[in-house]
């Protein structure tokens, strides 16, 4: 099979940086294929800006979609955007790897997100109309390919609990996992979460790698989170609400895990 | 009073521009000062990395939140990192605008809370210990000052509902308002989102006006959402979960409000 890793830490000597190591040669030497998309070493260009077309469809205010919409239906892309498009699709797994910054994915990573993810190829996709609402939430260009976050923090388990201080982690992570992830397609698998980064030693490195390769070996066979599909019958369009069957009286992310 | 208004979006021209120069003009008409932090005008530099010091504590191996704490505190900083903080504690008001673009901020604002918020000035602050857990959720550096997130989006007030497939807006924004502003001790206004942004005419862009001013005029008397205090007696330390008695039986991001 064929492994995007895309990273996103400034060091290469830091835990990220062996674990990332690590994942690259444990999948290789199951026989995948394997890209790494190192953010940082790359100096990949976070904003988004007029700079990501060649060629503008208006030169004068800069509308971001359409200008996008414009850039990736005629190949007007600039040549980073295009390659990392080119490595979603060759890919049929793909690891997303940073420490958890603010709560959030690494600003170079976010960028990357905005840039590569352009109008026609992770949004405005498929019929937009009354019945219809694209090919989003489980359908898209990326559906069917598996995606898994890999994640490290600083603070405990017990800080990311049902009743810790910073939220669950599954709903500080809902944003990146169903609104990034899910929605071109993705089948998203649960997140590696690495905590307490600051506490770690031989011993629980050995620990930590034997997590990961498990994770990477369920690559195929992991469930992943069943998240609704929207175009499934479970919501209403274009109101884009629950039905009021569908996980009745219930409110918030969870109620759009089917459990 | 002084107000800082941190703006992103690529296009002056924008809803967004026009949105901030009304703000800023309305702001002045009081008598307000105004800071506009405006990123994408400025080339901020998003991707917090090892030249954001002048001089490093550790040549080799970069360790970002060490760096950053030696920075901070020997005054080693990189100019435009030590012009940001002094802007937030010239402000006793923040106003954040930008676009949602996949669920969170733009990539060049997520990098300015990175860069800006070092060790020592919005995390790191105060003591960390078994009683007590630094001076941070409710506590800090901008302690007392008020903050507001004024966003855009393209989607309809119901995709982010209780039951909208975006998931409430509330929680989508939890992690700013509670992990990134509440943290460093602001009090945080609710939000003012304008939705649909593609459906926007001369009509809805004066009740648009007209609510933002009411907001604008309110932001030294509305009331703050009423997010829990770390160090208030509310959670168990260090494990940062909430005492069995506080909001017993909740779970997820609104057992941290108190309601």
């Amino acid at each position: 099979m064929n492994i995007l890793i895309v990273f996103a830490h400034p060091e290469p000597q830091s835990l990220n940086g062996s674990l990332k190591d690590f994942a690259v040669a444990h999948l290789q030497q199951a026989g995948h294929q394997v890209q790494v998309s190192d953010l940082y070493a790359m100096q990949w260009k976070a904003p988004l800006d007029s700079d990501d077309t060649r060629e503008r469809l208006i030169p004068g205010r800069f509308d971001p979609s359409r200008e996008s919409r414009h850039a990736f239906e005629q190949g007007l892309q600039s040549d980073d955007i295009a390659a990392e498009q080119a490595k979603l699709l060759w890919a049929d797994a793909v690891i997303f790897q940073f420490p958890l910054w603010w709560f959030s994915m690494p600003a170079i990573m976010k960028g990357w997100f905005e840039r590569v993810y352009a109008y026609g190829f992770a949004y405005g996709v498929g019929e937009h109309s009354d019945t219809r609402w694209g090919n989003r939430y489980g359908e898209g260009t990326l559906a069917g390919k598996r995606a898994m976050l890999l994640v490290t923090t600083g603070g405990w388990e017990s800080h990311y609990s049902a009743r810790g201080i910073n939220g669950p982690i599954n709903d500080v992570l809902f944003p990146i996992q169903h609104g990034m992830l899910h929605y071109p397609g993705f089948h998203v698998l649960p997140p590696l979460v690495v905590y307490r980064t600051s506490r770690m030693d031989a011993d629980r490195y050995t620990t930590v790698q034997q997590q990961l390769a498990q994770r990477l070996d369920g690559l195929w066979s992991d469930a992943p989170i069943a998240f609704r599909a929207q175009n499934g019958g479970e919501y209403q369009i274009p109101q884009l609400t629950l039905r009021d069957d569908v996980a009745a009286q219930q409110t918030g992310f969870a109620a759009h895990i089917d459990q």
